[in-house]
């Protein structure tokens, strides 16, 4: 059997392959592409190794050509783009219109190319200078990374194109992309249009390296691996917690981004003023991608009372006009049907939905649930499992103290959203359950649903255990998310000529942000 | 029996006590001071629930108040400060001058005053602000933390004044203090003065507790509880690691200060020109507080050749002649006989010392000890056990090819020094042995030795694991130290009325750094 090549040590290799896979067409059902290899652990070592070099060589490579880098490699992508999209099309059943081409694919690029900006600015490594006691420290990358990507974004998250990749290479850390077996065509275009690139700019040809599949064991070593600087995951918890054990167990620094159902807080006012136009934004922002969004609105809490009951009445009517969309794979349907089934058994009542949809392909009835507060409350946990997917639980909620109640019982999630009308004793109501949320949350929204997450420098695109592994850091977001993969370095009592360039006096641009005494400057040190 | 008092909820009050403890006068050997409660976890349980409430308020508490607790509170120690120094130096043996009162206690209120004027500026929230999409993010505090300090500083690293304890409390995180077992008197002391602070300020009453001792099954229990924003340890890595598993595995961020030996490679160039006062600088810093110092020079690297030995001859001139000093604690210097032996039976040669002397008191001959380079890569981890105390490490390598193949098998460490003298072949010896050492530790040093910490912004008391459990963060400098006890929160879509002063559109003191739209900005947005 024609198994396709990995990417190892800049050379498009056979695998040592212990198991083969194909794709599968979520529209279909049917196996589809060629044959991808399960790699051995042989290869992760290979890997690995060439992922040093290609490190200790970023390491003195200036952030400018690594700029070009992603620069490059983004014109590239959009070059290829049709051949992507259609990939990603087939592997996902994703629409490739808007979704696709016209979102998701100008989002990888600008990601990259805001990537490519900070590589270039430098900024991102906050240079801090006490010029009294010469001490100075800087962020610098923290070796070899581990990028894997989830099923719901095949690009802006891809493993060797998403966020992850554009931040580590960012830093200067070389990534070795595992790709996610359900899109391992998308994921393989996208490194052979990276490799083109590492060579047009002349980077280390081990900058980018992909495999495709490795067995559990090899995974856990590999996160575990004291050549690996840190792992980026993004995917579902049971694989990250298993993951996360192995790389904490061995101290390998990992960023996780796991599940999260992302509370929405609905707040009288705002239905009485806004009812029709937030029942519209619901089922739109949850039915999204079928609902495989890592931000999806999984949990709307509600007070009790009759617009409560119009909401949800209008919730249902909606989520039945609405044709279900394809999911990703037999894995998320499965998973989907597993989840409502918990919920229903936990003491939910179903609205609407609740059953597979006849084929051909993964296809399940969008899906509203809903239980009292009351009732959330004696199980919390259970009724936090997440339906990743068309699938939301509404919770209605005697008074403003039980529903407060039944935050303080959430878990850690990515987003938490309020909705509120004017008018004071609204606002009051606003406070009250902010004040609550807040901690448990990343991000926290008024009135607009969280499944949009912009890349800007002020995005949160993280949140409390267990939504990620550590609260501190953002995956979305440059440079923030950056800083993940990097350990600070402090240089004490080091003569200029041998300090890195941007803790010298002078400011090696003119334009580099440093802290400097206490203040942020852009000047040079007299 | 009567048992000291712990301070829970507000309240000095017995403790459930599980067992109790006295400290040891180290000079004798002999218990002193009053008797001290093992807490049950009773007195956890409760410390955790008083700590979440005091959380509620503080985050409700503007950051002047916090800043004038903590100088107050470092008012009231410059007050007591006999006393407390008195009880350090009778259960560490560390010297009254001028060790603790003239170094450590100024560094101490020092540090609490540099913790006030964070707490005041609220820069160290680092506010991102992006206009155009109205996102804003800003660093947050996590929640009650737990500061587990270390014996070897009873003051400026103490659980209830020390550097995480500043940086908690300036975060707005109140602290459950555990203190050290060797100096519970000292951590009273502070606790006490701590508390009235605490009282006089009005800051919530439960913003400090002390516990004295732990099960070590409550101790692993203590820093997995969800009601617990972090843990700060320092601490020797057996135990450090114990608790780092049980936290990782409930997702609670932990931060850990665990052990290190600190390489210091000096270079032919630099033994050429200035032996006898490197020779100095290393006994010095080698033998200060009896070589107790996480910062301590455990291992010196050199190449071989005539300067080498007579560097060598010169450190055990100076170790010989050298009083020893008295080691905190007979764990201390159990542990120290156990890793000299260590080093010997894995084939290291004892220069001088390598024994216990006569009492009274815990008292160990200054050792030093050598072996090649080839020898050390045999069994590198061996010859990496951290002999803490007055004990060094001498290696010498063939050629500077062989002393890098030393730095890459070095595990992660708080500083790596690099004595070079002038010359340009020096110069490029420098790069070569640099670029090796650079990744490994947190903190680069030229021609200075490694033990002093000075806290600045731009210091870095950190390193990678196993030095610390994150090689991001550090446990020295403000503002960066109080960034561990943060989560970053971001709004999205909040009107201004809504947000955190720190995040509206005027800046709430004129003086608040913010990041807004790509700059570094005191000034209003527009």
């Amino acid at each position: 059997m024609q198994l396709q090549a990995v990417l190892v040590a800049g050379r498009w290799r056979p695998a040592q392959a212990v198991g083969h896979f194909r794709a599968v067409n979520p529209q279909t059902g049917e196996p589809c592409g060629p044959d991808y290899p399960v790699s051995s652990w042989h290869d992760c070592d290979q890997a690995l190794d060439a992922a040093c070099e290609a490190f200790a060589q970023l390491r003195r490579t200036p952030g400018e050509q690594i700029a070009r880098f992603l620069e490059r490699y983004a014109e590239r992508i959009e070059a290829r783009a049709e051949q992507i999209v259609q990939a990603a099309h087939e592997e996902t059943a994703l629409p490739v219109r808007p979704r696709l081409a016209e979102v998701e694919l100008p989002r990888t690029t600008g990601q990259l190319r805001q990537a490519a900006q900070a590589a270039r600015d430098g900024s991102w490594c906050r240079p801090t200078i006490d010029t009294k006691l010469n001490i100075r420290s800087i962020l610098a990358p923290l070796g070899p990374v581990c990028v894997m990507g989830p099923n719901n974004f095949p690009l802006a998250f891809g493993s060797a194109s998403g966020g992850d990749f554009a931040a580590a290479i960012a830093a200067g850390c070389p990534v070795l992309a595992k790709a996610h077996s359900s899109h391992p065509t998308t994921t393989r275009l996208f490194a052979e249009e990276a490799f083109e690139a590492v060579q047009e700019t002349g980077l280390p040809a081990a900058t980018v390296q992909l495999l495709y599949r490795l067995r559990h064991e090899d995974g856990l070593r590999l996160v575990a691996d004291p050549r690996l600087g840190a792992t980026g995951y993004t995917g579902s918890r049971a694989s990250g917690l298993k993951l996360k054990a192995a790389a904490d167990a061995a101290g390998r620094p990992i960023y996780l981004e796991l599940s999260s159902i992302n509370p929405v807080v609905i707040l009288p006012g705002a239905l009485q003023e806004n009812l029709e136009q937030i029942v519209q934004d619901f089922a739109t922002s949850c039915l999204l991608g079928c609902g495989q969004f890592c931000t999806n609105p999984g949990l709307v809490l509600l007070l009790e009372g009759e617009p409560a009951e119009r909401f949800i009445r209008q919730a249902v009517e909606r989520f039945e006009q609405t044709p279900p969309g394809v999911l990703l794979s037999g894995g998320v349907l499965e998973n989907l049907k597993a989840s409502v089934r918990l919920l229903q058994e936990a003491g939910a009542e179903l609205l609407t939905g609740g059953r597979e949809l006849p084929g051909p392909g993964f296809r399940y009835a969008n899906t509203l649930l809903r239980v009292s507060a009351a009732r959330f409350l004696q199980n919390p946990c259970e009724f936090q499992t997440e339906a990743f997917g068309n699938s939301s639980l509404m919770v209605t909620a005697a008074d403003a103290e039980q529903l407060c109640q039944v935050i303080d019982r959430l878990e850690g999630n990515l987003t938490g959203t309020i909705y509120a009308g004017s008018g004071q004793e609204e606002e009051q109501l606003y406070e009250q359950v902010a004040f609550h949320l807040r901690p448990r949350v990343g991000r926290l929204l008024n009135n607009k649903m969280p499944t949009g997450v912009a890349v800007t420098a002020a995005m949160n695109h993280g949140g409390p255990y267990p939504a990620t592994g550590h609260p501190h850091f953002t995956a979305v977001g440059i440079p923030p998310a950056i800083w993940r993969f990097t350990m600070l370095q402090c240089y004490d009592n080091v003569p200029q000529h041998r300090l890195p360039e941007a803790l010298r006096d002078r400011n090696p641009t003119g334009t580099l942000w440093r802290y400097v005494d206490g203040r942020w400057t852009q000047e040079d040190i007299a």
